[in-house]
């Protein structure tokens, strides 16, 4: 993409209200743009992050046996109604409309009801199971407060799957292979250091569930490491009965705020007992399906990579998601050499399937660089009268600022290495 | 993908309610599940299906320098209100809810505002044109009556691509190329033949638009045709003035029933004008930017791709957009050889990439041919003992039904042939 031509550009600021540090730096970096408090659009380069971001949790999500679909956002009361979630004191984040022909409709928060509805239809014997079916799709949830950029938005999209099991082992062995799967996800999106599985509330599903948190000042949780261990304590369940069950000594913890990047938990036999999901056994005894539950919020991991990898220059997106694998740069002040050769490249690393942006702009250097610095691209190509005497690339990390010249010939190899690394 | 393991099923019959022919065959064959009327679920073949068609549309915009982005559902009124389209008798198919911190809040139609309202921020001079964007964005339409299954529902993907001139010329250049890229995209979906560009009403934004519709009986339109010329004129501009204007003789035309695909249609100043957006000519005078709108809804074209595309036993997917190209079909008799030479075959074809449902079910043959005629997969692929005897694999067409017994060795040439042709 020759960024001439990208209709965003960088702004110097972010709107006023705009307090949250992954909103400010996405939105002056031209990725999202602000609709009103928590509903956010993405533009070419975010949406080229986000759904980089889905890319790789739905390789791991089919490497687990997931099947996706895509559910609706309007939601007949019905189901909703059959497992009292219907009421507003029972998920208070409903949005809730009205049918032109008659009749309430809801904005879907989650998917339990409709999925186990429809599932009615397909499961019918032991042999249908076990199934895992999961979506990307848009969730609405009328948030009294919205201010924490996409980590905590109105309308945002989800991965949701849900697991439909036999029995309660059937349904462990399960559980364990999708928190596998998350800690994948997050390694791949370079978080995993900081992001721990943690021990916490079930809510109304059962006594506990296990959210995947990662530790950073901007979080709205509070939770306690156990760093040895590579776990962590939700505040909310941070009793001795707890701790002793787990096997853990307050002194071994330390705590810290955290943002929820993903949570899943069982559901037990909660919707399918209310909705009629019910299989025969080998014996033909009429069973409830065992049922859990598993998200990860796309925007919210996003805006959690940007709070914590970041500095004060602006993003460092991991190789996974970055928009672009490259940001080429040209500094060709007016020489027709100069830019000859930056295109010859961009058209070099195109053929070998490397993205990358070019910033063939009329514009200064430092002008450049610092828009370069703001978006985060890993790595930084400049083509100058400087490197084009040296008879090279200049090749600059942006995460760890090294900068190497690198000859034309071996530029593809260094990079297509970089990818693989 | 092991059939046995796909969650979905064939039906024997769609919902009672259902009267439109393409939602019959798409929930029948498992590719979609009605949540309520005018309300569908994508299952995992139908979200294939869908994900292709999106794929053919993407392409195509790129190739004519679209920029991807997505917008929100969640409309903030203010940019309706200052275009005076919130009122509900200006668009009158809004679902509005309220946000719980207070305030309304619709479901948007179409974007032409939020987007106008966000270019302000990136168009300044006549150097940031033009400009061309557009998103597949679930859109909500509270649609009195919904009977014509994914043809016309109430929540739906729609690419709209919006064009962003510098005058009325450029604006008119890039419309026709659209229309060209439009072409393409029918051409490549196999239903080209069908689909003319039809000259019809431009509504509130213009005195004319251009429609794309496809000829077929359970289309809402009446078009008439010129088959010479390839083009037609919509009922209602069939007035003496227009067929003069365009110099066409009624006797030349010829009346159809026709589902609308896609239309483009200009917006000139309306939007810009409203909303704010202008540029500095080179002169540096300030001048409202000429727009442009670019619409087509993947679920809608699937819906007319299976009312035209299908005969009695189910549907005949274009090569482009089925959800696997070749459906492969064990008939083992219990013989494990036979098996054994399917799982072999199965490997195959997915080291050489071709995407492959594979029906290790243990069903009978009578009952595996009816499912596969169903599903509509161009290239059957049938291993049984007989085939095995032969030396072969037998290959039917789904669309010709053309039977030919291949060599195992030549099988993949074969299907990578086809995919080519």
């Amino acid at each position: 993409m020759r960024q001439s031509q990208l209709f965003t550009k960088t702004r110097k600021s972010a709107p006023k209200d705009e307090i949250a540090k992954n909103a400010q730096l996405l939105i002056r970096a031209g990725y999202i743009h602000k609709e009103m408090a928590g509903v956010y659009s993405y533009l070419p380069l975010g949406l080229r992050v986000l759904n980089n971001i889905m890319r790789v949790i739905r390789e791991e999500m089919n490497a687990i046996g997931g099947q996706e679909i895509t559910l609706t956002a309007l939601q007949n009361p019905a189901p909703w109604k059959k497992t009292d979630r219907w009421r507003d004191d029972a998920i208070d984040v409903w949005f809730k409309t009205e049918l032109k022909a008659g009749g309430e409709l809801g904005l879907a928060t989650t998917h339990e009801e409709p999925l186990t509805a429809l599932m009615t239809e397909y499961i019918n014997s032991y042999k249908d199971l076990p199934r895992y079916v999961y979506q990307f799709q848009t969730k609405f949830r009328n948030e009294l407060r919205a201010k924490s950029g996409i980590m905590r938005s109105r309308e945002f999209v989800m991965k949701d799957l849900y697991s439909f099991s036999r029995n309660e082992q059937e349904f462990r062995e399960f559980y364990e292979k999708c928190a596998e799967a998350y800690k994948k996800i997050f390694n791949r999106l370079e978080i995993g250091e900081k992001t721990f599985r943690t021990f916490s509330s079930g809510g109304t599903f059962s006594r506990f569930s296990d959210e995947f948190q990662t530790v950073c000042d901007a979080g709205e949780d509070t939770i306690y490491v156990h760093k040895e261990k590579g776990i962590a304590v939700n505040k909310e369940v941070y009793t001795d009965e707890v701790l002793a069950e787990l096997g853990i000594k307050k002194e071994e913890l330390s705590e810290a705020k955290a943002i929820e990047v993903g949570n899943i938990f069982p559901l037990g036999t909660r919707f399918s007992d209310a909705l009629g999901l019910k299989f025969k056994d080998d014996k033909g005894a009429e069973t409830p399906v065992v049922m859990g539950s598993y998200g990860i919020g796309p925007g919210r991991v996003m805006g959690t990579i940007v709070e914590v990898l970041s500095d004060e220059k602006g993003i460092i997106w991991p190789k996974e998601i970055a928009p672009y694998q490259a940001h080429l740069i040209l500094i060709s002040g007016g020489n027709k050499d100069v830019i000859a050769e930056a295109d010859r490249l961009y058209d070099l690393l195109a053929e070998h399937g490397i993205e990358t942006l070019y910033d063939d702009r009329d514009a200064r250097a430092g002008e450049k660089f610092a828009d370069s610095d703001l978006l985060g691209i890993p790595t930084r190509l400049v083509v100058s009268e400087k490197t084009l005497a040296e008879g090279g690339v200049e090749v600059i990390s942006r995460k760890t600022g090294a900068t190497t010249l690198v000859s034309e010939s071996a530029i593809i190899q260094t990079l297509v290495g970089k990818q693989g690394a």
